[in-house]
Protein backbone atom coordinates (compact mmCIF):
# COMPACT_ATOMS: atom_id res chain seq x y z
CA UNK A 1 0.00 0.00 0.00
CA UNK A 2 1.11 3.26 -0.98
CA UNK A 3 0.40 6.95 1.35
CA UNK A 4 0.24 9.45 -1.20
CA UNK A 5 0.27 13.32 0.17
CA UNK A 6 0.46 15.28 -3.39
CA UNK A 7 -2.59 16.19 -6.21
CA UNK A 8 -0.04 15.37 -9.10
CA UNK A 9 1.52 12.16 -7.64
CA UNK A 10 -2.21 10.55 -7.48
CA UNK A 11 -3.59 12.01 -10.49
CA UNK A 12 -0.47 10.72 -12.23
CA UNK A 13 -1.14 6.80 -10.34
CA UNK A 14 -4.82 7.67 -11.92
CA UNK A 15 -4.01 8.52 -15.41
CA UNK A 16 -1.59 5.84 -15.08
CA UNK A 17 -4.28 2.63 -14.76
CA UNK A 18 -6.77 4.26 -16.47
CA UNK A 19 -4.08 3.70 -19.32
CA UNK A 20 -3.93 0.05 -18.41
CA UNK A 21 -7.54 0.02 -18.40
CA UNK A 22 -7.87 -0.53 -14.63
CA UNK A 23 -10.90 -0.05 -13.15
CA UNK A 24 -10.25 2.86 -9.65
CA UNK A 25 -12.72 2.45 -6.81
CA UNK A 26 -12.74 5.41 -4.25
CA UNK A 27 -14.13 5.94 -0.67
CA UNK A 28 -13.35 9.52 0.34
CA UNK A 29 -13.21 9.82 4.33
CA UNK A 30 -12.46 11.94 6.99
CA UNK A 31 -10.53 9.14 8.39
CA UNK A 32 -10.51 7.69 12.30
CA UNK A 33 -12.02 4.04 10.83
CA UNK A 34 -14.85 2.55 12.43
CA UNK A 35 -16.88 -1.04 10.90
CA UNK A 36 -19.08 1.79 8.51
CA UNK A 37 -15.72 2.71 6.79
CA UNK A 38 -14.18 -0.70 6.58
CA UNK A 39 -17.44 -1.87 4.68
CA UNK A 40 -17.03 0.66 2.32
CA UNK A 41 -12.90 -0.29 2.16
CA UNK A 42 -13.70 -3.50 0.97
CA UNK A 43 -16.53 -2.70 -1.49
CA UNK A 44 -14.31 -0.97 -2.96
CA UNK A 45 -11.56 -3.37 -3.16
CA UNK A 46 -13.70 -6.05 -4.33
CA UNK A 47 -15.31 -3.63 -7.03
CA UNK A 48 -12.68 -2.44 -8.81
CA UNK A 49 -9.19 -3.30 -10.02
CA UNK A 50 -7.51 -0.71 -7.62
CA UNK A 51 -8.71 0.55 -4.10
CA UNK A 52 -7.86 4.39 -3.03
CA UNK A 53 -8.84 5.40 -0.19
CA UNK A 54 -8.88 9.54 0.91
CA UNK A 55 -8.70 10.65 4.00
CA UNK A 56 -8.92 14.58 4.68
CA UNK A 57 -10.68 16.28 7.67
CA UNK A 58 -12.56 18.95 5.47
CA UNK A 59 -12.54 22.28 6.96
CA UNK A 60 -15.23 23.81 4.45
CA UNK A 61 -17.97 21.21 5.67
CA UNK A 62 -17.60 22.69 9.29
CA UNK A 63 -19.43 25.42 10.57
CA UNK A 64 -18.22 28.19 13.19
CA UNK A 65 -18.45 26.46 16.20
CA UNK A 66 -18.65 22.89 15.37
CA UNK A 67 -15.89 20.43 16.14
CA UNK A 68 -13.24 21.12 13.15
CA UNK A 69 -10.65 21.42 15.50
CA UNK A 70 -11.59 18.23 18.44
CA UNK A 71 -12.75 16.02 14.86
CA UNK A 72 -11.03 12.29 15.65
CA UNK A 73 -7.40 11.88 13.68
CA UNK A 74 -5.81 8.98 13.96
CA UNK A 75 -3.38 8.53 10.57
CA UNK A 76 -1.29 5.51 11.64
CA UNK A 77 -3.94 3.72 12.92
CA UNK A 78 -5.88 4.28 10.14
CA UNK A 79 -3.27 3.50 7.48
CA UNK A 80 -3.12 -0.65 9.69
CA UNK A 81 -6.66 -1.24 8.90
CA UNK A 82 -6.87 -0.21 5.41
CA UNK A 83 -3.44 -1.93 4.48
CA UNK A 84 -4.88 -5.22 6.39
CA UNK A 85 -7.90 -5.04 3.73
CA UNK A 86 -6.00 -4.60 1.11
CA UNK A 87 -6.32 -1.02 -0.22
CA UNK A 88 -3.48 0.38 -2.98
CA UNK A 89 -3.35 4.19 -2.33
CA UNK A 90 -4.67 6.24 0.92
CA UNK A 91 -4.34 9.82 -0.51
CA UNK A 92 -4.16 12.16 2.54
CA UNK A 93 -3.34 15.72 0.87
CA UNK A 94 -2.74 18.90 3.72
CA UNK A 95 -5.38 21.23 4.42
CA UNK A 96 -3.11 23.69 2.45
CA UNK A 97 -2.96 21.83 -0.45
CA UNK A 98 -6.69 20.91 -1.07
CA UNK A 99 -7.68 24.83 -0.06
CA UNK A 100 -4.53 26.94 -1.13
CA UNK A 101 -4.75 30.63 -0.62
CA UNK A 102 -7.45 32.44 -3.19
CA UNK A 103 -9.20 29.69 -3.26
CA UNK A 104 -12.87 30.66 -4.63
CA UNK A 105 -14.83 27.99 -6.49
CA UNK A 106 -17.26 26.54 -4.63
CA UNK A 107 -20.54 23.59 -5.82
CA UNK A 108 -23.66 23.71 -4.75
CA UNK A 109 -26.24 21.67 -4.71
CA UNK A 110 -29.64 23.86 -4.57
CA UNK A 111 -32.77 23.27 -2.56
CA UNK A 112 -31.96 19.34 -1.43
CA UNK A 113 -28.56 20.94 0.21
CA UNK A 114 -31.00 23.40 2.76
CA UNK A 115 -33.11 21.11 4.15
CA UNK A 116 -32.63 18.95 7.16
CA UNK A 117 -28.86 18.36 7.83
CA UNK A 118 -28.51 21.41 5.48
CA UNK A 119 -31.16 23.68 7.83
CA UNK A 120 -29.23 22.81 11.09
CA UNK A 121 -25.79 23.09 9.77
CA UNK A 122 -26.04 26.14 7.18
CA UNK A 123 -23.19 25.87 4.27
CA UNK A 124 -21.99 22.19 5.70
CA UNK A 125 -23.21 20.10 1.96
CA UNK A 126 -21.57 22.99 -0.06
CA UNK A 127 -18.11 22.12 1.88
CA UNK A 128 -18.91 18.50 1.10
CA UNK A 129 -19.44 18.68 -2.99
CA UNK A 130 -16.81 20.80 -2.97
CA UNK A 131 -14.65 18.72 -2.04
CA UNK A 132 -16.20 14.90 -3.44
CA UNK A 133 -15.84 17.23 -6.97
CA UNK A 134 -12.09 17.94 -6.05
CA UNK A 135 -11.09 14.32 -4.79
CA UNK A 136 -13.33 12.88 -7.58
CA UNK A 137 -11.06 15.25 -10.15
CA UNK A 138 -8.01 14.00 -8.39
CA UNK A 139 -8.38 10.22 -8.09
CA UNK A 140 -11.08 9.89 -10.97
CA UNK A 141 -12.70 6.74 -9.93
CA UNK A 142 -15.06 4.83 -11.93
CA UNK A 143 -17.17 3.88 -8.71
CA UNK A 144 -17.23 5.51 -5.48
CA UNK A 145 -18.58 4.36 -2.32
CA UNK A 146 -20.77 6.04 0.67
CA UNK A 147 -22.52 4.93 3.40
CA UNK A 148 -26.33 5.13 4.03
CA UNK A 149 -25.96 6.62 7.80
CA UNK A 150 -25.21 9.51 5.32
CA UNK A 151 -28.47 9.46 3.70
CA UNK A 152 -28.84 13.00 2.50
CA UNK A 153 -25.12 13.02 1.27
CA UNK A 154 -25.66 10.26 -0.40
CA UNK A 155 -28.35 11.99 -2.16
CA UNK A 156 -27.21 15.13 -2.79
CA UNK A 157 -23.87 13.66 -4.36
CA UNK A 158 -25.78 11.35 -6.80
CA UNK A 159 -28.02 14.48 -7.89
CA UNK A 160 -24.34 16.22 -8.40
CA UNK A 161 -22.93 13.64 -10.36
CA UNK A 162 -25.99 13.36 -12.48
CA UNK A 163 -26.09 16.94 -12.92
CA UNK A 164 -22.67 17.39 -13.93
CA UNK A 165 -22.15 14.97 -15.68
CA UNK A 166 -19.10 12.80 -13.64
CA UNK A 167 -18.92 9.68 -15.22
CA UNK A 168 -18.75 7.52 -11.81
CA UNK A 169 -21.08 5.18 -10.43
CA UNK A 170 -22.40 6.00 -6.49
CA UNK A 171 -22.36 2.63 -4.61
CA UNK A 172 -24.64 3.59 -1.16
CA UNK A 173 -23.93 0.54 2.01
CA UNK A 174 -26.15 -0.23 4.55
CA UNK A 175 -25.67 1.60 7.74
CA UNK A 176 -22.91 -0.09 10.10
CA UNK A 177 -24.66 -0.35 13.81
CA UNK A 178 -23.02 -1.42 17.73
CA UNK A 179 -24.86 -4.29 18.91
CA UNK A 180 -27.39 -2.27 20.87
CA UNK A 181 -28.10 -0.21 17.45
CA UNK A 182 -25.99 3.05 17.83
CA UNK A 183 -25.07 4.15 14.37
CA UNK A 184 -21.06 3.77 13.91
CA UNK A 185 -19.66 7.40 13.73
CA UNK A 186 -16.50 8.95 14.53
CA UNK A 187 -17.85 11.26 16.42
CA UNK A 188 -19.46 8.11 18.99
CA UNK A 189 -15.73 8.79 20.57
CA UNK A 190 -16.84 12.27 21.87
CA UNK A 191 -19.66 10.59 23.87
CA UNK A 192 -18.82 9.98 27.89
CA UNK A 193 -19.92 6.58 28.89
CA UNK A 194 -23.57 7.96 30.43
CA UNK A 195 -24.21 9.54 27.05
CA UNK A 196 -22.86 6.32 25.00
CA UNK A 197 -25.65 4.81 27.36
CA UNK A 198 -28.73 6.78 26.39
CA UNK A 199 -27.46 7.19 22.56
CA UNK A 200 -29.20 3.93 21.47
CA UNK A 201 -32.59 5.44 21.76
CA UNK A 202 -32.69 6.64 18.13
CA UNK A 203 -32.69 3.48 16.94
CA UNK A 204 -35.03 2.49 19.00
CA UNK A 205 -37.12 5.27 17.95
CA UNK A 206 -36.37 4.73 14.56
CA UNK A 207 -37.88 0.88 14.93
CA UNK A 208 -40.63 2.22 17.04
CA UNK A 209 -41.53 4.54 13.70
CA UNK A 210 -40.98 1.08 11.58
CA UNK A 211 -43.51 -0.82 13.68
CA UNK A 212 -46.21 1.90 13.83
CA UNK A 213 -46.08 1.92 10.09
CA UNK A 214 -45.88 -1.52 9.88
CA UNK A 215 -48.73 -2.01 11.88
CA UNK A 216 -50.94 0.29 9.67
CA UNK A 217 -50.00 4.10 10.90
CA UNK A 218 -49.84 5.73 7.71
CA UNK A 219 -49.77 9.68 9.52
CA UNK A 220 -46.43 10.94 9.46
CA UNK A 221 -47.60 13.16 11.93
CA UNK A 222 -48.14 10.36 14.18
CA UNK A 223 -45.05 8.80 12.98
CA UNK A 224 -42.68 11.65 13.88
CA UNK A 225 -45.02 11.95 17.66
CA UNK A 226 -43.87 8.70 18.42
CA UNK A 227 -40.33 8.88 17.32
CA UNK A 228 -40.15 12.35 19.67
CA UNK A 229 -42.15 10.25 22.63
CA UNK A 230 -39.53 7.69 22.43
CA UNK A 231 -36.48 9.78 22.24
CA UNK A 232 -37.80 12.18 25.29
CA UNK A 233 -37.29 8.67 27.33
CA UNK A 234 -33.80 9.89 27.76
CA UNK A 235 -33.52 13.07 29.53
CA UNK A 236 -29.84 13.42 27.72
CA UNK A 237 -30.65 13.65 24.67
CA UNK A 238 -32.29 16.70 22.54
CA UNK A 239 -34.02 15.84 19.20
CA UNK A 240 -32.73 18.56 16.72
CA UNK A 241 -35.03 17.25 13.59
CA UNK A 242 -37.01 14.43 12.65
CA UNK A 243 -38.75 13.96 9.03
CA UNK A 244 -40.53 11.64 6.89
CA UNK A 245 -39.36 11.62 3.76
CA UNK A 246 -39.31 10.88 -0.19
CA UNK A 247 -36.73 8.58 -0.03
CA UNK A 248 -35.49 10.05 -3.64
CA UNK A 249 -35.88 13.78 -3.46
CA UNK A 250 -36.23 14.23 0.23
CA UNK A 251 -39.30 16.17 -0.14
CA UNK A 252 -41.31 16.10 3.07
CA UNK A 253 -44.36 13.98 2.89
CA UNK A 254 -47.60 13.62 5.12
CA UNK A 255 -49.45 10.36 3.95
CA UNK A 256 -47.33 7.17 3.32
CA UNK A 257 -48.37 5.42 0.70
CA UNK A 258 -44.81 3.71 -0.44
CA UNK A 259 -41.29 3.55 0.67
CA UNK A 260 -39.96 6.37 3.02
CA UNK A 261 -37.01 7.94 4.52
CA UNK A 262 -37.26 8.60 8.50
CA UNK A 263 -34.41 10.54 9.03
CA UNK A 264 -33.58 11.88 12.73
CA UNK A 265 -30.55 14.24 14.42
CA UNK A 266 -29.81 14.71 17.95
CA UNK A 267 -27.47 16.41 20.13
CA UNK A 268 -26.07 14.41 23.26
CA UNK A 269 -23.95 17.32 25.09
CA UNK A 270 -22.36 18.63 22.06
CA UNK A 271 -22.14 15.57 20.28
CA UNK A 272 -23.87 16.01 17.07
CA UNK A 273 -25.31 12.25 15.85
CA UNK A 274 -27.61 11.57 13.19
CA UNK A 275 -29.58 8.54 11.93
CA UNK A 276 -32.35 7.19 9.30
CA UNK A 277 -33.72 4.43 8.17
CA UNK A 278 -36.31 3.22 4.78
CA UNK A 279 -39.01 1.37 5.56
CA UNK A 280 -39.71 -0.53 2.71
CA UNK A 281 -37.33 -1.25 0.13
CA UNK A 282 -34.45 0.87 -0.26
CA UNK A 283 -34.25 2.67 -3.46
CA UNK A 284 -30.28 2.86 -3.47
CA UNK A 285 -28.27 0.71 -6.26
CA UNK A 286 -31.71 -0.58 -7.83
CA UNK A 287 -31.65 1.73 -11.35
CA UNK B 1 -16.25 14.19 -38.75
CA UNK B 2 -18.90 13.18 -36.94
CA UNK B 3 -21.99 15.28 -35.13
CA UNK B 4 -22.55 13.39 -31.56
CA UNK B 5 -25.69 14.61 -30.31
CA UNK B 6 -25.44 12.28 -27.01
CA UNK B 7 -23.71 12.99 -23.50
CA UNK B 8 -23.29 8.78 -23.64
CA UNK B 9 -21.97 8.45 -26.96
CA UNK B 10 -19.45 11.58 -26.68
CA UNK B 11 -17.95 10.22 -23.26
CA UNK B 12 -17.88 6.70 -24.87
CA UNK B 13 -15.88 8.62 -27.52
CA UNK B 14 -13.53 10.31 -25.01
CA UNK B 15 -13.12 7.18 -23.21
CA UNK B 16 -12.02 4.81 -25.91
CA UNK B 17 -9.41 7.80 -27.23
CA UNK B 18 -7.76 7.99 -23.72
CA UNK B 19 -7.46 3.99 -23.56
CA UNK B 20 -5.42 4.43 -27.03
CA UNK B 21 -3.40 7.05 -25.08
CA UNK B 22 -4.70 10.02 -27.61
CA UNK B 23 -5.06 14.04 -26.37
CA UNK B 24 -8.25 15.68 -26.87
CA UNK B 25 -8.47 19.54 -27.48
CA UNK B 26 -11.72 20.77 -26.78
CA UNK B 27 -13.44 23.78 -27.61
CA UNK B 28 -16.32 24.76 -26.14
CA UNK B 29 -18.61 27.29 -28.00
CA UNK B 30 -22.34 28.70 -28.81
CA UNK B 31 -21.77 27.93 -32.63
CA UNK B 32 -21.89 30.32 -35.12
CA UNK B 33 -18.58 30.59 -35.97
CA UNK B 34 -16.44 33.45 -37.11
CA UNK B 35 -12.32 33.74 -37.07
CA UNK B 36 -12.27 33.57 -33.54
CA UNK B 37 -13.98 30.26 -33.17
CA UNK B 38 -12.13 29.06 -36.29
CA UNK B 39 -8.57 29.80 -34.42
CA UNK B 40 -9.30 27.97 -31.31
CA UNK B 41 -10.51 24.72 -33.26
CA UNK B 42 -7.09 25.34 -35.79
CA UNK B 43 -5.27 25.31 -32.41
CA UNK B 44 -7.48 22.65 -30.95
CA UNK B 45 -6.15 20.72 -33.82
CA UNK B 46 -3.06 20.98 -34.29
CA UNK B 47 -1.96 20.56 -30.48
CA UNK B 48 -3.81 17.35 -29.81
CA UNK B 49 -4.12 13.88 -30.67
CA UNK B 50 -8.05 14.12 -31.64
CA UNK B 51 -10.23 17.62 -31.83
CA UNK B 52 -13.77 18.25 -30.48
CA UNK B 53 -15.71 21.11 -30.38
CA UNK B 54 -19.08 21.60 -28.83
CA UNK B 55 -22.29 23.51 -30.06
CA UNK B 56 -24.39 24.65 -27.54
CA UNK B 57 -26.29 27.72 -26.72
CA UNK B 58 -26.15 27.52 -22.88
CA UNK B 59 -29.47 29.34 -21.38
CA UNK B 60 -28.24 28.94 -18.31
CA UNK B 61 -25.78 32.15 -19.03
CA UNK B 62 -28.65 34.35 -20.25
CA UNK B 63 -29.95 36.47 -17.87
CA UNK B 64 -33.95 37.30 -17.91
CA UNK B 65 -34.37 40.28 -21.41
CA UNK B 66 -31.36 38.89 -22.98
CA UNK B 67 -30.86 37.40 -26.41
CA UNK B 68 -31.14 33.79 -25.67
CA UNK B 69 -33.87 33.29 -27.99
CA UNK B 70 -32.33 35.91 -30.87
CA UNK B 71 -28.66 34.11 -30.37
CA UNK B 72 -27.71 33.21 -33.65
CA UNK B 73 -27.61 29.47 -34.43
CA UNK B 74 -27.16 27.44 -37.97
CA UNK B 75 -25.60 23.87 -36.71
CA UNK B 76 -25.12 23.23 -40.75
CA UNK B 77 -22.75 25.78 -41.41
CA UNK B 78 -21.01 25.40 -38.48
CA UNK B 79 -20.51 21.67 -39.50
CA UNK B 80 -19.14 22.40 -42.82
CA UNK B 81 -16.70 24.96 -41.59
CA UNK B 82 -15.43 22.51 -38.66
CA UNK B 83 -15.16 19.28 -40.76
CA UNK B 84 -12.92 21.74 -43.42
CA UNK B 85 -10.59 22.60 -40.80
CA UNK B 86 -10.12 18.91 -39.75
CA UNK B 87 -12.39 18.47 -35.99
CA UNK B 88 -13.30 14.99 -35.52
CA UNK B 89 -16.25 15.45 -33.26
CA UNK B 90 -19.06 18.02 -32.99
CA UNK B 91 -20.98 17.73 -29.90
CA UNK B 92 -24.05 19.52 -30.07
CA UNK B 93 -26.48 18.72 -27.23
CA UNK B 94 -30.32 19.36 -27.14
CA UNK B 95 -31.10 21.77 -23.95
CA UNK B 96 -33.24 19.26 -22.41
CA UNK B 97 -30.37 16.51 -21.92
CA UNK B 98 -27.87 19.17 -20.32
CA UNK B 99 -30.70 20.66 -18.06
CA UNK B 100 -33.26 17.64 -17.68
CA UNK B 101 -36.04 18.43 -14.77
CA UNK B 102 -34.74 18.52 -11.86
CA UNK B 103 -31.83 19.83 -12.45
CA UNK B 104 -29.79 21.57 -9.14
CA UNK B 105 -26.42 22.12 -9.20
CA UNK B 106 -24.60 24.78 -10.06
CA UNK B 107 -20.49 26.00 -9.84
CA UNK B 108 -19.56 29.36 -8.48
CA UNK B 109 -16.45 30.93 -8.37
CA UNK B 110 -16.57 33.85 -6.00
CA UNK B 111 -15.94 37.29 -5.88
CA UNK B 112 -14.02 37.59 -9.77
CA UNK B 113 -17.50 36.32 -10.96
CA UNK B 114 -19.02 39.30 -9.68
CA UNK B 115 -17.43 41.99 -10.74
CA UNK B 116 -17.15 43.19 -14.44
CA UNK B 117 -18.95 41.88 -16.92
CA UNK B 118 -20.40 39.40 -13.94
CA UNK B 119 -21.86 42.59 -12.09
CA UNK B 120 -23.61 44.00 -15.22
CA UNK B 121 -24.88 40.22 -15.83
CA UNK B 122 -26.09 38.39 -12.83
CA UNK B 123 -25.69 34.99 -12.98
CA UNK B 124 -24.22 34.97 -16.46
CA UNK B 125 -20.65 33.44 -15.43
CA UNK B 126 -22.39 30.61 -12.68
CA UNK B 127 -24.11 30.21 -15.78
CA UNK B 128 -20.84 29.68 -18.07
CA UNK B 129 -18.78 27.68 -15.07
CA UNK B 130 -21.66 25.01 -14.67
CA UNK B 131 -22.08 24.27 -18.37
CA UNK B 132 -18.04 24.61 -18.85
CA UNK B 133 -17.86 21.81 -15.85
CA UNK B 134 -20.44 19.87 -17.14
CA UNK B 135 -18.61 19.45 -20.83
CA UNK B 136 -15.03 19.31 -19.28
CA UNK B 137 -16.71 15.91 -17.47
CA UNK B 138 -18.07 15.01 -20.46
CA UNK B 139 -15.86 15.61 -23.11
CA UNK B 140 -12.54 15.12 -20.91
CA UNK B 141 -10.28 16.66 -22.65
CA UNK B 142 -6.61 17.26 -21.94
CA UNK B 143 -6.78 20.89 -23.64
CA UNK B 144 -9.65 23.14 -23.73
CA UNK B 145 -9.01 26.84 -25.70
CA UNK B 146 -10.65 29.79 -24.77
CA UNK B 147 -10.95 33.26 -26.58
CA UNK B 148 -9.09 36.33 -25.11
CA UNK B 149 -12.24 38.15 -26.07
CA UNK B 150 -13.82 36.84 -23.17
CA UNK B 151 -10.70 37.51 -20.40
CA UNK B 152 -12.73 37.55 -17.53
CA UNK B 153 -14.62 34.47 -18.48
CA UNK B 154 -10.96 32.64 -19.37
CA UNK B 155 -9.71 34.02 -15.62
CA UNK B 156 -12.41 32.33 -13.89
CA UNK B 157 -12.42 29.42 -15.83
CA UNK B 158 -8.59 29.17 -15.28
CA UNK B 159 -9.45 29.81 -11.27
CA UNK B 160 -11.92 27.07 -11.59
CA UNK B 161 -9.57 24.49 -13.32
CA UNK B 162 -7.17 25.12 -10.55
CA UNK B 163 -9.28 25.42 -7.72
CA UNK B 164 -11.58 21.99 -8.26
CA UNK B 165 -8.27 20.30 -9.53
CA UNK B 166 -9.46 19.48 -12.91
CA UNK B 167 -6.92 18.10 -14.79
CA UNK B 168 -6.86 19.91 -18.04
CA UNK B 169 -4.70 22.70 -19.52
CA UNK B 170 -6.48 26.07 -20.35
CA UNK B 171 -5.03 27.26 -23.65
CA UNK B 172 -6.02 31.65 -24.15
CA UNK B 173 -5.77 32.91 -27.54
CA UNK B 174 -6.00 36.36 -29.06
CA UNK B 175 -8.87 38.16 -29.87
CA UNK B 176 -9.26 38.37 -33.94
CA UNK B 177 -10.44 41.40 -35.12
CA UNK B 178 -12.35 42.22 -38.32
CA UNK B 179 -9.58 44.60 -40.50
CA UNK B 180 -11.46 47.94 -38.48
CA UNK B 181 -10.39 46.39 -35.66
CA UNK B 182 -13.91 45.65 -33.85
CA UNK B 183 -13.73 42.39 -31.82
CA UNK B 184 -14.93 39.18 -33.70
CA UNK B 185 -18.50 37.94 -31.77
CA UNK B 186 -21.62 36.29 -32.79
CA UNK B 187 -23.21 39.31 -31.58
CA UNK B 188 -21.82 41.20 -34.50
CA UNK B 189 -24.59 40.27 -36.72
CA UNK B 190 -27.11 42.58 -34.30
CA UNK B 191 -26.25 45.08 -35.57
CA UNK B 192 -27.50 47.54 -37.98
CA UNK B 193 -25.39 49.12 -41.04
CA UNK B 194 -25.15 52.29 -39.40
CA UNK B 195 -24.37 50.61 -35.75
CA UNK B 196 -21.66 48.09 -37.48
CA UNK B 197 -20.36 51.74 -38.27
CA UNK B 198 -19.88 52.90 -35.07
CA UNK B 199 -18.75 49.74 -33.36
CA UNK B 200 -14.66 49.86 -34.14
CA UNK B 201 -15.06 53.06 -31.73
CA UNK B 202 -14.71 50.66 -28.69
CA UNK B 203 -11.02 49.50 -30.13
CA UNK B 204 -10.04 52.75 -31.36
CA UNK B 205 -10.48 53.88 -27.23
CA UNK B 206 -8.20 51.03 -26.34
CA UNK B 207 -5.80 51.70 -28.82
CA UNK B 208 -5.76 55.20 -27.29
CA UNK B 209 -5.80 54.43 -23.64
CA UNK B 210 -2.66 51.64 -25.06
CA UNK B 211 -0.84 55.21 -26.48
CA UNK B 212 -1.91 57.08 -22.98
CA UNK B 213 -0.03 54.41 -21.20
CA UNK B 214 2.93 54.11 -23.91
CA UNK B 215 3.52 58.03 -23.54
CA UNK B 216 3.48 57.86 -19.66
CA UNK B 217 0.63 58.22 -18.59
CA UNK B 218 0.45 55.79 -14.75
CA UNK B 219 -3.19 57.06 -13.72
CA UNK B 220 -5.98 54.92 -14.19
CA UNK B 221 -8.40 57.27 -13.85
CA UNK B 222 -7.03 59.49 -16.86
CA UNK B 223 -6.60 56.00 -19.11
CA UNK B 224 -10.46 56.14 -18.81
CA UNK B 225 -11.98 59.09 -19.06
CA UNK B 226 -10.11 59.25 -22.65
CA UNK B 227 -11.45 55.85 -23.13
CA UNK B 228 -14.99 57.81 -22.11
CA UNK B 229 -14.02 60.69 -24.33
CA UNK B 230 -13.29 58.71 -27.43
CA UNK B 231 -16.25 56.57 -27.22
CA UNK B 232 -18.48 59.42 -26.54
CA UNK B 233 -17.46 60.88 -29.58
CA UNK B 234 -19.89 58.21 -31.58
CA UNK B 235 -23.50 58.75 -30.10
CA UNK B 236 -25.12 55.24 -31.11
CA UNK B 237 -22.87 53.78 -28.34
CA UNK B 238 -23.31 53.59 -24.58
CA UNK B 239 -20.31 52.50 -22.44
CA UNK B 240 -21.71 50.08 -20.14
CA UNK B 241 -17.96 50.00 -18.06
CA UNK B 242 -14.89 51.09 -18.06
CA UNK B 243 -11.99 49.11 -16.32
CA UNK B 244 -8.43 49.28 -15.61
CA UNK B 245 -7.27 45.70 -13.42
CA UNK B 246 -4.38 43.30 -12.72
CA UNK B 247 -4.55 40.81 -15.37
CA UNK B 248 -4.21 38.04 -13.15
CA UNK B 249 -6.80 38.95 -9.95
CA UNK B 250 -8.79 41.24 -11.99
CA UNK B 251 -8.85 43.44 -9.30
CA UNK B 252 -9.08 47.07 -10.25
CA UNK B 253 -5.69 49.37 -10.18
CA UNK B 254 -4.73 53.23 -9.54
CA UNK B 255 -1.94 53.17 -10.34
CA UNK B 256 -0.14 51.54 -13.52
CA UNK B 257 2.96 50.25 -12.24
CA UNK B 258 3.36 46.91 -14.50
CA UNK B 259 1.34 45.21 -17.15
CA UNK B 260 -2.62 46.20 -16.75
CA UNK B 261 -5.94 44.80 -18.49
CA UNK B 262 -8.29 47.47 -20.02
CA UNK B 263 -11.65 46.33 -19.94
CA UNK B 264 -15.05 47.64 -21.70
CA UNK B 265 -17.92 46.88 -22.57
CA UNK B 266 -20.83 49.29 -24.27
CA UNK B 267 -24.37 48.71 -25.79
CA UNK B 268 -25.15 49.26 -29.25
CA UNK B 269 -28.79 49.44 -29.55
CA UNK B 270 -29.71 46.52 -28.06
CA UNK B 271 -26.67 44.86 -28.49
CA UNK B 272 -24.09 44.22 -26.02
CA UNK B 273 -20.83 44.17 -27.02
CA UNK B 274 -17.48 43.90 -24.73
CA UNK B 275 -13.50 44.15 -26.03
CA UNK B 276 -10.24 44.19 -23.99
CA UNK B 277 -6.58 44.99 -24.47
CA UNK B 278 -3.62 43.84 -22.02
CA UNK B 279 -0.77 46.71 -22.02
CA UNK B 280 2.22 45.35 -21.34
CA UNK B 281 2.71 41.35 -22.11
CA UNK B 282 -0.24 39.17 -22.04
CA UNK B 283 0.28 36.95 -18.87
CA UNK B 284 -1.53 34.16 -20.29
CA UNK B 285 -0.04 30.76 -21.30
CA UNK B 286 3.22 32.07 -19.95
CA UNK B 287 3.29 30.24 -16.48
Amino acid sequence: MKIIKTISEIQKFSNDAHKRARTIGFVPTMGFFHKGHLSLIKEARDKSDLAVVSIFVNPAQFGRGEDYEAYPRDLKRDDKLASQIGVDVIFAPEVQQMYPEGYLTFVDVGKISEILEGASRPGHFRGVTTVVTKLFNIVKPDLAFFGQKDYQQAVIIKRMVEDLNMDIRIVVLPTQREPDGLAMSSRNTYLSPRERKAAPVLFRSLMRARDMIEKGQRKSKKIMEGIKEEVASEELIRLEYVAVCDPGTLEEVNEIRKDVLIAIAAKIGKTWLIDNIIVGTPLFNEK
